[in-house]
């Protein structure tokens, strides 16, 4: 199935929203690759000078002599940006179906994309980690739902694409800090989010967001284990 | 050349670095379309609720009837967002060489564009419309020429490709800016910039934005007189 002979290494770090959505992009195009941990805390001496200057995952080496993850080869390309890198997936693995041919759904995909990066993780960022009031994911959850097909599985239509890739890692992690009152805001107002996303007019989005939790490359690439301790750490309530 | 067939009408504003890259992509894949102007210091009351949402230009209604621009049909598709709508084209018009076909190719004009959002334009904005110091500009100038390729002509190589079409509406805009004093910083800032960027360590970028002002497509969509007369009077010193 996958026409790429080339090797890709992804440096990755599973609490990470951003290289999660490139490992379910991966995942999604059966990709064979290797994987490689940064720990964002402690991140090796040779990442930045050698990966990516601007230190950040994700990050791919594309092509070049196969060599282990720790001593990338000058001669690979080196890619960064998620959404650089969804596209790069999604172009190496056109049979993935994560982006389709039709340059209107193209353009319904990206768009999708965009309203997650303008309006849906910047709520989930205000919400989560700097304890702003939850209103705002609230808007966010609205901003998705209103742009969600009439009939359809998932962002665009009944295949799952790039747009689902970039939003589900926020949606998953927005789930797991609030059921766990993981977060800088006030103590319950995670139960409260739940109860009012409960409410029969997010229903359309609750159907749509279960449906991505139970995708095989989501579930293959979300380790909730490991999010629940490094959040549990990050936020702990003393 | 063009095999699309669908009619296609660009809402768009002379003054609008956004609508502007669209206008170059159409240019570059020699489109045919229609194009209409979008005051917007005052919008049609039909703009938002039957082509854009959001208000803003650029937006595209694509396929449908052929109808007047000032009565879209409810049957086109309405496409928003400039960067989504110059994959678009790119997407409409394969011939055009918009996007080259590589995926490495395609991952660096993309890469190459995250920078022009996350460093560049905002600098341009910070400057102009906010009065910041020119030191940011300058890094904007240092970050686009970090990228340029060793040997080629634009962005990503010898080929002109959206990251060039993303780039170009916010450095014609700048310079017409700086020329003109016309901004919300200092008088004399804009011949201090000018004087600045005339240094030996940016003679690539110069290179480069030099070619870039000389494309045939950006010289038959950039109305200089148009953005220096709307500027004249937004930036008056009086």
């Amino acid at each position: 199935m996958a026409h790429n002979t080339e090797q890709l290494t992804l440096y990755t770090a599973k609490i990470c929203p951003y290289a999660h959505r490139v490992e379910i992009a991966l995942a999604e195009a059966k990709a064979s690759f290797k994987s490689y941990q940064i720990d964002l805390q402690n991140k090796p001496e040779w990442y930045a000078p050698q990966v990516n200057p601007a230190s950040k995952v994700p990050a791919v080496a594309y092509g070049g002599p196969d060599v282990p993850p720790e001593t990338p080869s000058p001669k690979s390309t080196k890619i960064a940006e998620s959404l650089v890198l969804v596209e790069f997936v999604a172009d190496l693995y056109p049979e993935s179906g994560l982006l389709p041919k039709d340059p209107v759904l193209r353009a319904k995909a990206r768009f999708f994309i965009e309203v997650v990066s303008s309006k849906f993780s910047p709520s989930y960022v205000g919400f989560v980690l700097r304890g702003e009031s939850y209103d705002n994911v609230l808007k966010g959850v609205e901003a998705i739902q209103e742009l969600l097909p009439e009939s359809g599985k998932y962002a665009i239509g009944d295949e799952f694409t790039i747009a689902d890739a970039a939003f589900t890692p926020f949606f998953a992690r927005l789930k797991i800090a609030a059921e766990n009152e993981f977060g800088k805001y006030e103590l319950g107002s995670g139960r409260k989010l739940l109860d009012a996303l409960e409410s029969p007019k997010y229903a359309k989005f609750n159907a749509y967001a279960g449906r991505l939790l139970e995708r095989p490359s989501v579930k293959a690439t979300l380790d909730e284990d490991s999010i629940r301790s490094t959040y549990g750490v990050r936020f702990a309530r003393t």
